[in-house]
């Protein structure tokens, strides 16, 4: 179980950089200040184990406990900030780092939820509110509507690996395969939904369509 | 008191899925895809009581610690969704319900912080978050001015049912009955404002006006 | 020490009292109607201190606790709806006030992210969210990019004023001489920024700059 731990906390903690470094660039992009960009990439990297901690009621939350989380997302900041072009290039390795993060937060988030002796359904919700909290609060303070609301297949590949996690764990296979297959699960969901341009439906409101 | 609070549960429901139905519309209109109309659905019911709990220290915050709320906002989703045509022709009858919905959500905010020996003015606040926060964080995520701040009178109807509350509370009324005045006096005040057009005055920062 | 803290907490109200005028100000100048100005002072004088007290798992929120900041901010949200050509005129006045009420709340919310035993990297960004995040969410809520993103230096004074009350903090100069010197730097830099007009570089992600 340590070992498995030990795997989902590196993810953590390159998740929580890949997360810092999205929030800065998306920052940039805005052409905001160097502290709009820091500021940014903190919030984005935080924002979602922050308002899952709070809902559950695990005060102080967990970033503030540990420098480790702080370190990283500075690294992530500074690296962005001064050798962005690079950064930039690096694109799809980003991607794909913030896939595993996707995954690695949902689950982190589930297991903190039951551990608090939450219901499955809400247990799934908080998994969720930590991959995806994160990059609403960082699109909502760069005046956009969030990205999530209206484009990928993002939020229902965390959805669907919350709710396998569940029926695996309920059926006591052990929690490291529980974990390994759900990250799987949501990366292989997302790759697929960007390789295939696959998006969510539209709900209209117009008599016609 | 056991029938006064039931009844007020019952109206909770069904304020509940009355902001989960008006949060999906939004997003409807804002053309999100399914899953943004789920998040503004969710967010829009639950705000309100999550902010006022937070900040009461009431945590786990009430939503996640029952299934019920889950499971009531969910259906206003689905419903909205699979019906969306028929829902919005029942304009006058959501109206409506929001309407008693906003008195609740005052009410059980109001008695809530009061239970957590919260001053009155603060406690009116707290009353007044429990109905109104949900449709900013709708109206922020979906980036719009929050309606609120400057259409209809709303707040202003909250915060005066809450005085009224108060005053009689102070004067020994039964709780249920104070609970049915306040309700009836806020669903009153915003009836009378909406049928006559009344609204806020704004403020203005030019010399002229 | 108690001399200390009645000066701190004196400049601690006229902060919150300047930052409810504040926030007041922009929701006029956004034509928000008088319960969105009341609002929006509300949330600019409180929402750094809460977000603080939330993330430190200090609950009820300080704020709550007392009627001192209620009354201070309805004080500072009444004036200005009542005098605004008046208060529109002391532009410089309030500035003073805004510079010394972010210097004092920084100092705040450092003190008090140290008595919850949080490691000093920590602490400096638990103070600089009790003097900014008020701002960023008064501008959030009017669908502005926060201000403090892209103009002025205000958050990096902040940050200073904060490095600079850890090192000599933990150099055991008395606590007193800790606070005057960081409330002392946080104005200075602010002051100083303001009339050579300097700001934050931006980041460019064009190829050309």
């Amino acid at each position: 179980m340590v070992q498995s731990f030990d795997l989902l906390l590196l993810f953590d903690y390159i998740g929580t950089m890949v997360f810092a470094i999205s929030g800065t660039l998306t920052a940039a992009q805005k052409r905001l200040d160097i502290f709009g960009a820091i500021f940014i990439g903190f919030v984005t990297a935080i924002g979602g184990g922050t308002v899952r901690d709070i809902m559950l009621g695990n005060l102080p939350v967990s970033w503030i406990q540990s420098n480790n989380y702080f370190f990283v997302i500075l690294a992530g900041i500074l690296i962005t900030i001064l050798f962005k072009k690079h950064v930039i290039r690096l694109r799809n390795t980003l991607f794909l780092f913030d896939t595993i993060g996707i995954g690695v937060f949902t689950v982190l988030g589930l297991e903190k939820a039951l551990a608090f002796g939450i219901s499955a359904p809400i247990a799934v919700i908080m998994g969720l509110s930590s991959a995806v909290v994160g990059g609403i609060i960082r699109d909502t303070l760069t005046n956009e509507v969030p990205l999530i609301f209206h484009k990928e297949i993002y939020a229902t590949a965390c959805i669907t690996g919350a709710i396998i996690f569940l029926i695996i764990y309920y059926l006591h296979v052990p929690e490291v395969i529980c974990e390994s297959v759900t990250v799987l699960s949501i990366i292989g969901i997302r790759l697929w939904a960007v390789k295939y341009n696959i998006t969510m439906p539209h709900i209209s409101l117009s008599e016609k369509e």
